[in-house]
């Protein structure tokens, strides 16, 4: 991973917006900023006439010397002896600023009181939004390469399902199952809680897998995804259990075609919002534009949910090394869902999609 | 679950900080207050010449009406078509009130200006810390039962580990037979990611089990547990790989005597701060209290990490129902360390361990 790189943009961004200090408290921005993995410690980043023009320093607690030792690249580490966030604002202090630019989405209002009383005196406090994700949007081919593998763990679990789920099996037992073969094949953990909603659980976008029985009749949505080095993946499927009528039919097919579309719809330059309204459209024309009641997906990276967001009033630029899941669904409450899922890379001319899965529709 | 009872515990604590309204944020207070268990949606609390004097009304978007319906009680659910923060601002903002409680250690400076914007004209705005949390402190009898059932699922894990780990073995695949064994028992996952800590990296006290193998000799820390119902485990026991020399055999006996030393100073009236001093004057005594580098335990239910905590300067007095972990340890950095947690719950003249597993030193 090319920490100094990352460091390079952070200070473009701060110097184009005349901040000269940063606190990073967000821990996957902290992680891609200097390689911690832990779960406590802040980044404050100085701008100045240093080599390269950014100071970076590290702060945690005594829990994690020995791994902030061996993890953090490119920063000074500091085992605090104080509250992480008093000890990084005072680091910071040492050197005037004029604006120290926080992380607006992930600071509390109980954190204010303690960073104001941190703030340089005469100086300005700027909550930022989503500042050093945006710099997380395109990916590194190193991160890429680890992202694919990531995807690839992650698609070979829904072989597992298949080979798990019939009538009567609970939910919770495939997810068991698909889970425990995530973790022998080197996964760190899943992505987010295993969703297997079956039969009318199928209605719910976020049925994580629960004691309920997979029924004898309908559709079942498997959505899941591994962590593999710290990269998220996600993908979804939707099999049915039994002999589909044409209303459920229908439904598959128009779910499938806006996955297509949304696909399609890739490109650099495009908005995340034109990839939307290209899944949407084709929902429209089914007439299930109603049951679509999210958006149609977001970036992956050392998140599961990053910028940019695939929705309504979303401008982002689509550029070559995003990597984002297309993920149109339907709805229908008391009766089931569909909702079919992959993530893709976008590239020069287009996009390639990195789940290998097929899209048919599987009867079980 | 009570959820009347909760409100108007919440009705009091409002009424005694003279605050007619609450807008409630943080997701397992909103689950502890109605009942809802998915990822996104907030619950707005009024008080006035209601039935039982408070209104209470649940927000959520689309994505959740079929689970919103099934699961919220004694609130309206509302979902919303616009944020469901300014709709549920606009929901209270129907009646009068003078302040508006919000959760200062859940929200975002991001989201200051939208409830600036959404407040009763000449209201004020009162970030409170813990309130909700500090009403989830005390257990009820039906959140007792769950809790003991999660606490003898998570010990049963350790069996599971036991038979599964020897000298090159991965910690990793430790981690994963403990986690299938776990679904498969009906846990709905992991309350947090599984620590499994062997040789030098047991000098870690939060050492996620990684691809690293467990060496023929030395500590192995094992922390772990369930989420069963909603409702977390915790617990810890460490192991010797090979034969423990003096050295290691001292630092064993202290954490162990230290945690002893704990679990005896919990009783009703004693303070947080109480327990943390009695399990570090032990490790005083046995000269290791300086590689003692974090608190002596914190409460465990909804969330793994709960109020109290049990540390340096804690002025909570504990009472019965009161579930807390007991886990103090020591960590030598680049050599080895100790952990022992068990979860106990506060009675009328002392405590009852919950974690039934033996702290006889394990050697394989």
């Amino acid at each position: 991973m090319n920490y100094a790189d990352r460091q390079q943009r952070l200070r473009r961004v701060l110097l184009e917006s005349k901040t000269q200090a940063m606190l990073v408290t967000h821990l996957p921005n902290v992680r891609y900023l200097c390689g911690f993995t832990g779960s406590s410690g802040v980044l404050a980043c100085r701008l100045g006439h240093y080599p390269g023009g950014i100071q970076c320093a590290f702060f945690t607690d005594g829990r994690y010397t020995q791994q902030a030792r061996e993890e953090v690249k490119r920063a000074r580490v500091v085992i605090a002896n104080k509250p992480v966030l008093s000890a990084a604002l005072a680091w910071l202090a040492e050197r005037r600023y004029a604006r120290l630019a926080v992380e607006g989405d992930h600071l509390t209002l109980a954190q204010l009181p303690s960073i104001k009383k941190g703030l340089r005196r005469g100086s300005h406090l700027d909550p930022t939004s989503g500042l050093v994700a945006r710099l997380r949007m395109v990916k590194e081919p190193d991160e890429l390469k680890i992202i694919r593998k990531a995807v690839l763990l992650g698609a070979s679990l829904f072989d597992v399902a298949l080979r798990k789920i019939w009538p009567g099996v609970t939910e919770a037992s495939v997810a068991a199952e698909m889970e425990h073969a995530a973790r022998k094949a080197g996964a760190e953990g899943m992505s987010f809680d295993t969703i297997v909603a079956s039969g009318k659980r199928s209605a719910m976008p976020h049925g994580r897998a629960s004691q309920a029985k997979v029924p004898r009749r309908g559709f079942c949505i498997l959505d899941f995804g591994v962590i593999l080095a710290g990269y998220c993946s996600d993908m979804t499927r939707t099999l049915y259990v039994g002999t589909p009528d044409g209303r459920a039919t229908a439904m598959y097919d128009a779910v499938r075609e806006a996955q297509l579309a949304g696909i399609d719809a890739v490109r650099p330059g495009a908005t995340a919002e034109d990839v939307d309204r290209a899944t949407r459209a084709v929902l429209k024309k089914a007439r299930f534009d109603r049951y679509f009641t999210h958006s149609t997906g977001h970036g992956v990276g050392l998140e599961i949910h990053e910028p940019p967001r695939l929705g309504e009033k979303q401008s982002d630029l689509l550029e070559p090394g995003m990597v984002i899941t297309i993920e149109p669904g339907i709805y229908v409450p008391g009766s089931g869902g569909v909702r079919i899922e992959d993530m893709v890379v976008v590239t020069e001319r287009g996009c390639e999609v990195l789940t290998p899965t097929t899209k048919d529709l599987i009867r079980i």
